[in-house]
This record gives structure tokens, C-alpha cells and sequence, in this order.
């Protein structure tokens, strides 16, 4: 796809996750940086830890599904869906807000691969991922959408 | 461990997992089935969706996470960490309850490995996964341990 | 797929692998079990170890890959390839003979998802795998197939 | 580790490689870059190819596993053993020569984490990895070590 057009539909999928439930409940805000990749800031949640109050791995792993699938779902004008990620935990989060950023490694005609990582706010490597998206058949069509 | 000692571990953790502020959030139960292998419920919530209104994949990756982490933990007397997962999604969850179960793998002297599986309500096998958990060199010590 | 179907598949299969230069390189011997399940066996070879003097890692993963692989391959009428893999290591194989078996987790109409386990001939679990299959668009022609 | 100690280490590495049994059955050369990580390259070899005459998926599985246990090898003075790793196949090698690259993401103090790339002669991506490995409490005494 064309610049101008990742940068477009970087705009409706930033509309589209405003849609999103667990925007919300994770706290999450979900920027792009000038590629077209997502960028998501988690800031520090107590509702969001585990017995030992700090951030719950899940949630790390929550961030690292959305960084990925954001900035995978740039690259198409069809849905595309997960189909399997892997999470490694480096470090714990120490109760510090989180960023996730992911990159493509290859967009595909019918799958596309990104990674992932996770920073603390200080600057941390908390967690890495990989993960793998199908292109379904079904075309987006979204509000504002040219 | 002998079977005993991994059923009163069992006890204390849902203990444990009772002081997670996560649990509420999530809206997770955890059982124990009598081998020792964790048993999570998750009732379908919508503070858990995406935008297209059904249960995000980082809710399932959680829900993971803790299937696996809450067996291998009640292997031994230690402190368990998550080092890494890879979660696989088969189908969507269709805004069902799900249902996550796990067993070890192969309880090692310093590492742990499971696999986990979601299962909706009516059945369908939703995700897979699979983790390996490190183990520290901090003994437990909670409440009510023997 | 029917039983009988599968059954064939795995037949034409035997004989497809036997076309593959590698077979001869790792020593590999590929069986099926009567639910079409790929059995792999290797004989310790030392043309396959590492300095230390043990069977390498990586042939250990190629045992897992064609488990998968040709397990799945026998649930379709057309071709599968390998999309992602993840080979969990437990033990070293201490120079025994090794054999891999794998089981489908779920054939989808457009993925395959398998796990995979290696085994030695003592019976210790030295390693256990996931992978995920992409089934394609090309039909298969076998000598053969009916 | 200082830079001078990883660049004596990747050269004591190149030596242990050379002793290798699976580095003629698999025609590998490893060579290290200034900040000392591993590079691997495998020349097109039939006797790695599956039935349809390309290279199979594990030989690209085992460059890759070579790649980030060389890699992370260097940055310890103990042994290092694979732990887990997970391998994407992006495009078929097409009989091209491959050349492997790994790099560190985090080296602590009892795992090390990297990631890989396999990339055909012409360049395009074949596969990527990660892995995580060990850190083992037997230190390495080796021919010519400091």
C-alpha cells in the first residue's frame, strides 16, 4: 500500500479502536508514528495486577496483540486476525507505565508477520513478541473511509 | 511433590489469586482440578472487547497466561516467573464463557513447561498455548502454609 | 476428511518422503499410526551432532517439523506448508535414538494447527513442539492417488 | 562482557564450530561481525531439500538455532543451552545459498534472549526467529581461553 494511504487508514483504525470496550479497561491510548506503526501507551493500572501488585503479564500480553494487529492492519484494506503470537517477559514492569511499538517483517499477500516490544517508561525492555495475522476476505469498510 | 503437597498448594493459591485486583477485573475464577492443574473461568464481559464486540485475544492470552502460571506454581515451593508463551487462536470466542485448562509438560529443577487450551461454553476449542516458567530462588511463604 | 481418505493420504505420503533427498542426510524413517498420525524415527547419528558431541538442536527440530508436517498434510487434498513452528528443548537426547510423533490441535479450512513431541528410546521427553500450517490452493497429484 | 572479551569468545566460538560434526553435513560457515554476533552461511545443498527439491524447513530451523545460540554463546563465560525457540517461514529458500543473522535482545543473568534472520542470496527474507537460552553454571575452559 501506499504511504498515503497507511496514513489513512492509521486514522480510521485510531477511530476504530475508540470503538473498543477495553480501550477503557486496560487504559489504553493507541498512536501511529510516521511509518504507519502503532504505537501504545498503557500508563500503570491497579485494577490490571496480580496478587503481587504489578502489572499482570496478561496485560503485557494484551498490549503486544493490539501493538501488532494495529500496525498490521494498516497494510490491508481487508480484516485480519490473529492467528498466533508469542510473548517473552524480560523484565517485570516495577509499576511503571508501558509502551508497546511494533514493526511489519513482512506483509504478505495472505499473512503478515510483525514483531514487537514493550518498554517501561524509564526506558526498560519489559517484553518482546512476534506475532502472525491472517488477511480474511472481508473488506473494511469504515466511516470516512475513501 | 507428592500429591499432598501439590493439593495444598493448589488451596493456597486460589488464596492467592483472590488478593489479584486483577481477578475483578477480568472476572476470573480459578479451580483446581485433583491432579493439581488449574481450572479458570472467565464469563463473557464486554469490558473485555474489542471493537467488533467480542472477547479480545489478550483477554484469552490472560486467561492463558494464568492456567499455565497457577499449575506450574503448585510444583514447587519456589517463586514461578512467566518467561514466555506463544498463544494460539483457533476460533473466535462468539461471546461465549470460556473455560482455560493446563498440565505440565515437564516440571524441571529450574524451569517449568505446560500447555494450556480455551474452550467456549458449547465446547469449541478456541486457543491453545504454550509457556515455560523460571524458578526462582525465592521460597513461598503465605498464609496458612504448612 | 473420512478415515479411508486418510488412511490413503498417508500411504501416498510414505512414498513421497521417500523421494526426499534429506531422508538419506538425517536418517529419518516415517510411519503413520492407525489415526493417520505421523511417526517419525531417528537413529542416533553422529553426522548430526554438535561439538559437545550430541544430537543438535536443529535436527531435533526438523524431526518436529516433518511430524507436523506430514501429520497434517494427511487432514488435506491440497498442499500444506509450514507457516510457524516453536521447539521446546527439555533434554539433551544423550545419543539415543529419538522419535517424534505429532497430533492435529485443530484443521481449520485455511490453517492446520499440530503439537509434537520427541521422544527417546528410554522414554524421556526430550522435546515438544506447536506448529502452524497454511493450507494452500494447489491440489494434489500423486502417483497413485485416487 | 567488555568488547575485546565477546571478540576473543567469538573467535574460541569458531573454533569449537569447527569441531562440529553437523557443520560438513550441513556445509555451514560461521563468521562473526564486529560487535560479535554470529553469521552463518549455508550454500544450497541437496542433500538438505525435502520431496519437492528445496530446502527443508528444519535446515533453515537449524541455521537459525546456530545462529542464536552463537550469538548469545558470546556473551558468557558458562555454557549456554536452547531453551525454546520459534521459527516463521516466510518464503520458500528457492534453492538459494541462505545467510543467517542473530542478534542480542536482552543477555541477563540466567537467560539470554535473541532474535534471527535467514535471507537468500538475493536477499529476500526467508524465516525469522527467536530463542531463549540458558545460562548454565558450568563455566567453559576452552584451547586457547584467557
Amino acid at each position: 500500500m501506499s504511504t498515503s494511504t497507511v496514513a489513512l487508514r492509521a486514522k480510521q483504525l485510531q477511530a476504530f479502536f475508540a470503538l473498543a470496550p477495553m480501550k477503557a479497561t486496560f487504559g489504553m491510548e493507541l498512536d501511529y508514528d510516521d511509518e504507519g506503526n502503532a504505537v501504545f501507551d498503557m500508563p500503570y493500572n491497579t485494577d490490571l495486577c496480580h496478587a503481587m501488585k504489578d502489572t499482570h503479564g496478561g496485560a503485557i500480553a494484551t498490549l503486544i496483540d493490539n501493538a501488532g494487529w494495529f500496525t498490521a492492519a494498516t497494510r490491508y484494506d481487508h480484516w485480519v486476525s490473529t492467528s498466533e503470537m508469542t510473548v517473552r517477559l524480560h523484565e517485570p514492569a516495577n509499576q511503571e507505565d508501558l509502551k508497546a511499538t511494533a514493526r511489519v517483517v513482512r506483509a504478505g499477500k495472505r499473512m503478515c508477520s510483525t514483531t514487537m516490544e514493550v518498554r517501561s517508561a524509564s526506558g526498560r525492555l519489559v517484553a518482546t513478541g512476534a506475532g502472525t495475522f491472517v488477511v480474511s476476505s472481508i473488506l473494511i469498510e469504515m466511516a470516512g473511509a475513501g
